[in-house]
C-alpha cells in the first residue's frame, strides 16, 4: 500500500537521526555532552511555572482559534517595547513557532511555489516546505564571511514566475548570523520591486551579541502588505515544552485567511498561552543575565575553536549556534566516530553534522553546528572533548 | 498582492461564523445558551489538574517527536482496556486530534488524491483536506434513518483510481450515530478490496448508550497495513485545552513516514502530554457517572425535539450531538433570528447550522446540531426556549 509522494520525500530530522548513536554511547556508560539539539538548559522563569501551579480552572476549555485575547493585548505591549507597532488583530498566536511557518507557507504560496531562504537554515523548514507543497530555493551564504546576507544580483537571479516570498532567519539558526537594517532593507527592497513576502522568523531576536540591535521585518517601511512575522516563546523564555508562538502581519486579508487554518485546528495549548502570558513583563531583568552567560558561552566556544588548527569559523553575533568547518572530509562521520569510537575520561560529545541544513546537494559536508547551550563548566569539558577528538580522528584516518 | 488558492479556498469555520450574532446578543443583555459548540461543562479530572500544580521541573523542555515515552507506554495500557492491542511503536502523539487528522491525510494522499466520508462530517475535515489538497468525496447519510451507513454499492460507487482512504468517525460527531461492527465490517472489507487506508476518528470511543459497545479499526482483522486511528483526549476527560491526541497505525512504514512529519514540528506540549499520562488510571469511577449525566442529557433533548411538531430526528447512539431536521427553509436564517430577534425572558438559544457539516451543495440546509452538553437545568431552559423560538419563526416567517 503506498504512501503520498510527501510521505516519502520528506526529510528525516538531520538533528535528531544520529540519536540512536547517542544512546548506544550511554549504554555503553558513557557520559555525552549535547551540543546538537538547541534545549537550552536557562531556568524557564518562576513567573510561568507558578502559572500552572495556580491554574484554578475546574474545565480545561477551548480557547479562541486567534488565541487568548488577554496573551493578544500582553503581546502588543512586548512587541512595543521592541519598537513593533501592531494591534491585537495582527496577532494569531500558535502551536509554538513551528505552526507559525506552515501557516505562513500555506497562505502565500500554492503547491509548486517557491520561497528564497539562506542557506544552511534551520532545517524544519524543508519538513514544512514538503508538507505545503512548496519549493524552498536556497541562496548559499559562507562560513568564511560569517554567513552574510548575498548581493542584491545573486538574490535577483533566483527570483521568477513561482517565487512567492523571501524567508529569512534572523538571527539565524544555524548560522548566529545577524542581519542588520540595511541587509533587511536590501530584502524588502528586493521585495517590494517584486511583490513577494517576507517571512522572517524572529525567534532569537533577544539573542544579539556586542550591542548590536535587532531588525523586525515590522518594523520596515511599506511592509504592511508583504511582512509576516513568525515569533515563539520557546528559546526566550527556555519555554520549548510549551509550544507557544505567533504569526504577525498587518495585512488583514492574509490574517483573515490565516484564522481559518487557524480555526480548523481550534484552538493552541490554554494553560501553556496562561504561562507564555505571565512571562510578559518580566523581560527585562531576565534577560540582561542570561544573555551575559550566554555571552560568555559564545566567547568560550569561539576562542576553542579557533585555536584548533584548520577549523574556520566566525564569531556569531547572534542566537546560540556556531557552525565551523572542519579540516575534514564527511563532518557525519566524525559525530558517529566521536560517539562510536572515541572518548575522554569516558566523556564524549554529540555535534550536529551541518550538512542538513543546506539544501544544495553536498555543501556542508565538513561542517559542524556547535549549540552553546550548557554551562561553562560542561562546555569546557565538551570543546576539549571535540579538539582532541578532532585531532586523533585526523591522525586515525 | 494574492494570497494561495487554498488561503481562499478554507472554508470558514461553519460553528463559529456565528459568534458575532451570539456577541451581539449577549451585549444587548441577553443570557444565550450555547448548544452551538462541543465545548463540555464536565469537569477535568482532579488527576489531571493536579500535574499541573505539581510540575516541578525548572525547565519546561521539548519531549520528543513522537511523544513522551511514559505516556505512550501508558496509552498502550489504556488501548488494550478497549480491546485495541497495540504496541508503544504504533502510537505518535499529536497536538490534538486536529494534528492527528492532518498527518493522516499528508502521509495517505498527493494533492488531488481522495478521501471517501460519510456526510454529515466534522467541518474541520474540510479545513485540513484543504490543507493538504485531499479532495473530500461525500457520502450522504440521512437524518431519517439514524445516519446510518449507505449500501456497499453507494460507497463503490464513489471508488476511483484517486481513491486513498475512506475516513470515518464512530461515534459521529455531527450524527450521534454509532458504526456498530458489522457496519465496520462492510468499510474494512471494501478497503481491503480496493487497497483503500480507513481513517477512523475514534475521538467519542467513551461516549456510547443503551449497552452499545465500540468497534475500534484496530480491532478489525486484516487492518494492520491499512488502519489508521486518530484520538483525542479533549472530549475523554474534557480537557479540550490541553490539545493531546494522536496517531496510531500499525503500519510501520506508515508511522515512520509520519514521524518525519512530526520531527518537523519537534513534539506536542509536555506538561500537556504529562496531565494526559495522569488521566489514564482514572477511566472506570470517572466514565460511569459522565455516561449517566450525558445519558439524562440526551434523553432529555431527544424526548424535546420529537414532542415539536414537524422536527424529524433518531435518537442518537453516541457522542454528545444530535441533528434535528426542522419544518423551515434556511436553519442559519433561523439560528441568526434567535440571536437577533427573540428571547424568553431575556434568554435565547445558539445552535450550529447543519449545512457546513454536509459537502454535497443545498443539504442540511433545515437541520441544526445541537451538542448536549449543559447541565440538565439549563439544558431545560434552552430547549424551552428552542421551542418557542421555532413556533414563533414558523408563525412570523
Amino acid at each position: 500500500m503506498k504512501l503520498s509522494n510527501r510521505a516519502i520525500q520528506i526529510q528525516a530530522s538531520p538533528i535528531r537521526k544520529l540519536m540512536p548513536y547517542a544512546n548506544n554511547a550511554k549504554a555503553k556508560g558513557l557520559k555525552v555532552y549535547h551540543l546538537n539539539i538547541g534545549q537550552p538548559d536557562i531556568e524557564t522563569p518562576r513567573e510561568m511555572l507558578d502559572v500552572y501551579a495556580n491554574y484554578e480552572d475546574k474545565v480545561l476549555a477551548y480557547g479562541p482559534s486567534q488565541g487568548l485575547e488577554i496573551y493578544r493585548k500582553n503581546l502588543v505591549k512586548y512587541y512595543l517595547r521592541h519598537k513593533i507597532e501592531i494591534n491585537i488583530d495582527d496577532i494569531i498566536v500558535t502551536t509554538a513557532g513551528s505552526e507559525a511557518i506552515i501557516f505562513a507557507m500555506m497562505v502565500t504560496c500554492n503547491p509548486g511555489d517557491e520561497i528564497i531562504v539562506p542557506e544552511p537554515f534551520y532545517t524544519n523548514y524543508n519538513g514544512f516546505a514538503t508538507m505545503a507543497g512548496v519549493k524552498l530555493i536556497p541562496l548559499t551564504t559562507y562560513a568564511e564571511d560569517g554567513f552574510a546576507l548575498p548581493d542584491d544580483e545573486k538574490i535577483l537571479d533566483k527570483i521568477n514566475e513561482r517565487t512567492k516570498a523571501i524567508m529569512i532567519c534572523n538571527p539565524g539558526n544555524p548560522t548566529g548570523a545577524v542581519f542588520e537594517r540595511k541587509d533587511i532593507s536590501r530584502v524588502t527592497r528586493i521585495a517590494k520591486e517584486h511583490s513577494l513576502y517576507v517571512i522572517s522568523d524572529e525567534v532569537y531576536r533577544e539573542f544579539i551579541y556586542d550591542g548590536l540591535s535587532h531588525t523586525s521585518i515590522l518594523d520596515m517601511p511599506g511592509m504592511d502588505d508583504l511582512g509576516i512575522m513568525v515569533d515563539s516563546i520557546s528559546k526566550r523564555y527556555s519555554a520549548c515544552g510549551a509550544r507557544i508562538g505567533c504569526i504577525i502581519s498587518r495585512n488583514k486579508e492574509l490574517m483573515a485567511a490565516t484564522l481559518k487554518f487557524a480555526q480548523a485546528r481550534l484552538c493552541p495549548p490554554t494553560i501553556d498561552q496562561l504561562a507564555a502570558n505571565a512571562a510578559i513583563d518580566i523581560e527585562e531583568q531576565y534577560f540582561k543575565s542570561i544573555l551575559t552567560e550566554y555571552d560568555k558561552r559564545r566567547n568560550l566556544v569561539y576562542d576553542a575553536l579557533v585555536n584548533i588548527k584548520g577549523v574556520i569559523c566566525e564569531k556569531p553575533k547572534g542566537a546560540f549556534y556556531i557552525i565551523a568547518k572542519l579540516p575534514i572530509e564527511d563532518a557525519e562521520d566524525f559525530v558517529k566516530w566521536l560517539l562510536d569510537d572515541f572518548n575522554v575520561n569516558n566523556e564524549t560529545v554529540m555535534l550536529a553534522p551541518a550538512q542538513g541544513f543546506y539544501a544544495t546537494e553536498g555543501l556542508g559536508k565538513n561542517e559542524v553546528r556547535l549549540a552553546y547551550i550548557l554551562n561553562e563548566d560542561d562546555l569546557k569539558k565538551a570543546m576539549n572533548i571535540f579538539a582532541e577528538g578532532l585531532k586523533k580522528y585526523i591522525e586515525t584516518k
